[in-house]
């Protein structure tokens, strides 16, 4: 056994999480009747804690805020609140912070990728994120809210098209997780072009594209899949070779030797090492 | 040079096109105003010979034959014919047969793959393609034009959609090319999830998914893209693993190591080596 012994605990590359809470990064369309398995899993990962609805993402804020709050009672969660954030003043209120501070786990709705970071990245409601993390919390996010999850985020490129060197638009996201770039929405919108040209610009991100109704459930430097899609992870590390830096903005891009993962339920991966598992 | 001088002309793997033409395979939607350099690269492919247009495939044959004409003519070929074969005993007549084999190149256009596999699969008309492509012919044809020059094809399969082990049917297909699959509109359709779960079937098949208004000319055991999208090949023959041949039929396909390669205008590839090159 010895030799496959634990190394030291510092990662090799970047891809973890901060502190020891999980992320639950979501796909889109979560299933909101019948079994509900993806937001179970939120629900009772918070057990008899609190759990922060925040819906920073959308331009309608109450009606989503109505929705997943009859959902997450009806899923058992005890005490559910909302955290709107109109404009970035609401990111320094001792009052939100504090909602932060007692919750056990925050939800991230859909919506606009930029309207989350514009309006709260950076701020100390940020920090008590992470700090949610760092004792055991649960930080999920679904959609745009999924997206926000990593250091460098994906912000908008086409869907249903091949990769154009000038097609995608990148920004910096929470930074919860860091070594990952995450798409949502993947199969059912054709993504995988762009996330491969994302990756492609600098192949040191692990592109993770997640299914609707599909999920993964990140702790320390792994994850878990749940749900009825896929999830694909293109790692462009060791052997791709593009034209990206070489061509016109507007040439399609070429990209060989990819390396690309589909997992399923119960499938998980080790993001230090770069390697799958099967469930 | 020497140690890289050719080998036996037999190729180690199935894949090469029958004889000394070439197939040229699109991927649906070819531009049909401005440069179109798709239907350009076929006339000029053709020259001064006789190009046989065939719209089998499609319900609105005459239709579709009047647009093809009209660009092919535009195009400068000299000679355009119809053949349309409407049941199986047209593909026995020696009036069509006697096009065929006075013809430089047959183009098939897009509609339902079904279709011309059904009508003319095994007829004397095909063994004419065939001698055609001996005589160092093109066979062209886009879309489910397309999809039928291979062995085996593709028919059905959900797009924008992860595979599901049951969603893909395949049927035999015309048998100019082997050990390749093929699918058409490909990023636009989203069609990966299709291509990758029919390959884990059997990775003897190197998956081959084309873009629309994008072509591969293959001769011989080599294929060079050319048009404005890209071109995907989806290799499982060295290390992956997958759950195809485990789990239930509705489960979402798992499979791991897959590599990929996405090539784009002028970029080539070695059927046999199974390698890219950039062009």
């Amino acid at each position: 056994m010895a030799p496959k012994a634990k190394r030291t605990k510092r990662p090799r590359r970047a891809e973890r999480v901060n502190g020891a809470g999980t992320l639950l990064i979501i796909g889109g369309r979560e299933e909101k009747r019948g079994e509900m398995r993806i937001l179970r899993d939120v629900a009772e990962r918070v057990r008899r804690g609190r759990l922060v609805v925040t819906t920073v993402a959308t331009e309608h804020p109450e009606e989503v805020w109505h929705e997943y709050h009859r959902l997450f009672k009806h899923l058992g969660v005890a005490n559910v609140d909302h955290l709107d954030i109109d404009q970035r003043s609401d990111g320094f209120s001792d009052e939100h912070i504090r909602m932060i501070d007692r919750a056990s786990g925050v939800f991230f709705t859909g919506g606009d990728q930029l309207r989350i970071t514009a309006k709260m990245g950076g701020a100390p409601i940020c920090e008590a994120m992470r700090g949610l993390l760092n004792r055991g919390g649960v930080i999920a996010g679904t959609s745009a809210g999924a997206s926000v999850m990593s250091e460098t985020m994906l912000v908008a490129g086409v869907s249903d098209a091949s990769h154009r060197i000038d097609a995608v638009k990148m920004a910096p996201g929470l930074g919860f997780i860091s070594g990952v770039l995450i798409d949502q929405h993947f199969a059912e919108r054709g993504r995988l072009g762009r996330l491969v040209g994302s990756v492609a610009q600098n192949p040191r991100l692990l592109g993770i594209g997640i299914d609707e109704n599909t999920s993964i459930a990140v702790s320390d430097s792994h994850f878990t899949v749940a749900g009825a899609g896929a999830v694909y992870v293109v790692d462009a590390m060791r052997e791709s070779d593009t034209n990206i830096s070489e061509q016109e903005a507007e040439h399609t891009m070429s990209i060989f030797d990819l390396r690309l993962h589909i997992l399923a339920d119960g499938d998980s991966f080790d993001l230090q090492q770069r390697r799958p598992k099967r469930g």
